[in-house]
């Protein structure tokens, strides 16, 4: 594909006017309907033609019988007829010269039938023929909040400088919503399911070039052109990080693959030779992805792996400092300098000054956070921090702990620009609704404040793990 | 210590009257006041006696000069005096005739310092002389739900049937009401700090051979007789699992321990070794360590490690199955006769029927989830369930996903005895406020029911995988 080519793919995220080929009157279960349904609801100011021979109206919008009765040639298709009937249906999109489709519909290589097999060979042989942009099938297709275009994953969503590529609707769904309910939003996700025509290099190359784009998590499950894929990696991943999720890196997860969309896997030991020969950052699972994309989306470069631990109590110092050490990363001694400025305000009893820093004053005034982190991004040695925010507990003895210190810590982090990358833990997991309600809605704040927040420290510390290294193979370019 | 001496220890579990050297008459911040107050919130039934010799009330409760001044022996003396008073408020102990101590005050050899040391080892001296068991210093103490005596942790608290023994006492509150919180009880928590007297052996001893503990957990940094412990792990393992979180295992994360309890971690070659040799089983975090007890607490033995793995969507059934095999699990294919219940109710398209099972009717008709589960369960090459149970969301197009199935599913799973071990994943993190609230809500209600449920599919199949050790190693006993 051309970069011309590669270009024009925007014009799935900017249509004017969408064509929905599958429609129902009645019901609004998964399907044409309950994307129109979506659309409207998220406010997609374009024109929206619901295509049923039968309907003269389809939730408030005059129905067509046709493509071709449509006033115009509509900028995107959406195909979401049963798979048998797909074919005449992009023979229609062509014949009427839309170019840019979308196929919902599943029922193609997915379901390990030559049927099925036959059927997607067809779908991929009108493409070529008659010069058709495909997205699918067997997919959720495009998505873009600034276009209003969110009939799935979060709704309204929130616009911002995240390209998403995936190969499951379901898992770009979820993720989409997760990461924009924690304040990082999305500039375009492209769900792309068996990828019959476009394939995940396709869309790589129009997000590299998309200057709305700094940061790309892709979920992939199989690859047909490796090699495009890893040259453009490479060229990608210096400017713009990637992040993938690989699914399928086990014989039965690979075996899961062809179930799912229909494709081979492709072989781990190859896959983990890219990551290290493109900088591509790979994570396992869902929190991961999203943890490492919280990190690359907010926190400015880091120049070494050096972590100053504030808080926590003295059990988590020690259990904190291993799985800094696990991770990767490095928990250096304080200098005199910055000791000389931490030892005061510490209790001997009670406490440990020094790195990991355990002082509840850290907790309940404020100016002591504030001096211990002056302390970490004067001292050469320390390159990032994570501050562990315990919640109010009376089972803490500590009823003074519930003043709402959240403001003023933000206002100090955003005045320095965060000096050094500096993020938040607030462990509230388990069945205290009281605690889980308070915790997850300061982690929120924390992170929509620009200020990544994680739920453990060993997500903190495997994000910040991820970053480093990022961060060491391409120094110039990385971060805010 | 014999194990008539390792029974006694039960005295500190159970007391009938506790006497509290250093009581404040105004402070309620954490100290001797402190306890006095949550020991009555949560009902304690037994004689309080708080000792200030400026007092004649502290709290509603007579106060007393001295211990000498009490009406009886106390058969606890909680110590909260300065460090340095600490040594003549155990020699008053010991004139008394009081023997079972539980020293809270910090400042000992923790603080790195020759008088530190020196303090700690006074401490220790007059504990032989006098024949006093002494818990600490530098730790909360003694914790029995069925006793009321909830100072900390979850307060009130729940009874239950483990057994917590450990160095941090933050960590063991923390761990604590996590637990609790999630509807598996605490029979008795010991945290013993610096451990100068009692150490980490005798109270696995004691719990040994405690008829109300079933399960133990142990968050160690150091040991002062390595053997004593080794020799009893290994005898008691095969009965009663040991679930044991090791602080200090990096060379930072043990420079921290002593900084904490002052003392020596021990080398992490060496501690691998005793995981192998005596079965016990090891975490590295705080989550790990609730996920493993989760387990361990409420299912039954596994005779294999085959997962059957319900829900999810496709792309997370490719996670998913990458994930249990990465955990050293298997994802077997299904025999043709489960093949054969299960085929008929999963559409062709969209679906996959197998192992994973992905079909969106399992999480909207509880009968298909449990055809589903007795096929599993019916299966040889099946040992174990893990069900993904979405939260209902519109962004997911499914508004009849609205109904609340989880009474149905709690008594479909118990009136099986959970014919093989079955555990829910309900994936609510982020910053979606409601989707935290129902989904929080959801996995307590699966707990406090008896059937586990994690947040995220990686920590159930990271406490599965560790179940499935254990019962591979000792099958006859293992389990609920």
């Amino acid at each position: 594909m051309s970069l011309k080519n590669a270009r024009e793919l925007g014009s799935f995220f900017n249509p004017e006017s969408i064509a929905v080929i599958g429609v129902s009157r009645e019901s609004m279960s998964f399907g044409g309907s309950s994307f129109l349904h979506h659309w409207l609801k998220a406010g997609y100011s374009g024109r929206l033609y619901p295509i049923n021979p039968k309907a003269t109206e389809v939730l408030g919008l005059k129905a067509y019988p046709s493509l071709r009765a449509l006033p115009e040639v509509p900028d995107l298709v959406m195909v979401a007829v049963r798979a048998d009937l797909v074919p005449a249906a992009l023979t229609e999109c062509a014949d009427v010269g839309a170019r840019f489709i979308h196929v919902l519909t599943a029922g193609f290589s997915e379901i390990g039938t030559p049927e099925g097999r036959e059927l997607e060979a067809r779908l991929a042989a009108i493409a070529k023929e008659r010069n058709l942009r495909i997205i699918g099938p067997n997919c959720m297709g495009p998505y873009s909040p600034a276009s209003h275009l969110t009939a799935w994953g979060g709704i309204p969503g929130l616009d911002g400088r995240l390209g998403i590529i995936s190969q499951s609707g379901g898992v770009t769904q979820r993720f989409t919503e997760y990461i924009s309910s924690l304040g990082v939003g999305v500039s375009k996700a492209a769900s792309i399911g068996n990828a019959a025509v476009l394939d995940s290099p396709d869309f790589l190359e129009f997000m590299a070039g998309d200057s709305d784009v700094d940061l790309i998590a892709v979920y992939l499950e199989s690859i047909r052109d490796g090699r495009r894929f890893f040259d453009l990696a490479r060229r990608v991943t210096p400017r713009k990080p990637i992040i993938l999720l690989k699914g399928g890196e086990s014989r039965r997860g690979a075996a899961t693959v062809s179930s799912h969309t229909g494709r081979m896997a492709g072989d781990p030991v190859i896959w983990k030779s890219v990551f290290e020969q493109t900088g591509i950052v790979p994570v396992t699972n869902l929190q991961e992805w999203v943890d490492a994309c919280l990190a690359f989306s907010l926190l400015p470069k880091t120049r070494g792996k050096g972590v100053f631990i504030v808080g926590g109590g003295g059990g988590n110092s020690v259990i904190f400092s291993d799985a800094c050490i696990r991770a990767g990363l490095e928990v250096p001694t304080l200098t005199d300098r910055s000791m000389g400025r931490i030892r005061p305000f510490v209790p001997v009893a009670g406490s440990i000054a020094g790195n990991p820093l355990d002082f509840w004053g850290t907790y309940l005034v404020n100016d002591f956070l504030f001096e211990a982190l002056n302390a970490a991004y004067e001292d050469d040695s320390i390159h990032m921090v994570v501050v562990d925010r315990l919640i109010p507990r009376i089972a803490f003895h500590s009823p003074d702990l519930t003043s709402d210190s959240f403001a003023e810590i933000v206002e100090f982090i955003q005045s320095r620009r965060q000096a050094k990358p500096t993020v938040f833990t607030i462990d509230y997991d388990g069945g205290d609704s009281d605690l889980i309600r308070q915790g997850s809605d300061l982690r929120a704040r924390f992170c929509r404040a620009g200020i990544p927040a994680y739920p453990s420290f060993e997500r903190a510390i495997g994000a910040l793990a991820r970053f480093y290294r990022y961060c060491r193979r391409f120094g110039h370019a990385a971060g805010r």
